[in-house]
């Protein structure tokens, strides 16, 4: 069962059946779209209750999402107030160690998708077309 | 700190403070050298005791990994022998629901490595150098 929020585009899209919790699964969506500069600083966050509404959660479900996205500094939070997206910059460059975790944890998820059947040329275009984003 | 076993290439390694399980990321690990064809079909898997002292985990964790790894039909466990690797053959292809959401955790993975700071160039690297590997 999925649900989606944000009649205007971008939309996020959550799976309410998955293993991952929903308030990760809304912190992983919107955090795509502030990396990918779809949603950009200074816009605003629809309401807690308007995302709960739309995505057919609860709206403390939302509340934490919006709290852990404030933790990592993308957006402010403040009482009455609509989410406005923050200008983070850039973060600070990650350790060596932290390269090769991601590298780890990169092969282990692929892998995993293998193993469960999705083509290797499907997964091949996957990676191909977040190079294409990712490349200046 | 970290952890590895195989004295004989293909390692593993884990990292023993990180949040994720260490059964889990021993799956994770041998899962990618199978996928990958670094062990194969008939080879033999050290003992659970072996990897526990290894790896400096308790021989339980390794349990359950192997375990885990015979669930998903990778290997076959028989009661004091040594867990060897079975021919898996290919497995049925996965559902376009399934292709969806690896395209979805796969951009929220690379968009979580992008805000903890990981360069947009050395993400690039990696999915090239996984792309090469994976056509034929």
């Amino acid at each position: 069962m999925y649900s989606t929020f944000m009649s205007a585009t971008p939309k996020i899209r959550i799976d309410l059946n998955s293993s991952v919790p929903a308030y990760r699964q809304i912190v992983d969506a919107l955090r795509v779209l502030f990396v990918e500069g779809r949603i950009r600083p200074g816009d605003s966050l629809p309401s807690v209750r308007r995302v709960a509404l739309d995505l057919g959660v609860h709206f403390n479900t939302v509340g934490e999402a919006y709290r852990q996205l404030a933790q990592e500094g993308w957006i402010d939070l403040q009482q009455g107030k609509s989410a406005v997206v923050r200008d983070r910059g850039l973060p600070p460059p990650a350790p060596v160690e932290q390269v090769k975790q991601f590298r780890a944890r990169l092969r282990a998820f692929v892998a995993e998708a293998r193993a469960s059947g999705i083509a290797p040329a499907k997964i091949v275009e996957e990676l191909k077309s977040l190079v294409q984003e990712l490349l200046p």
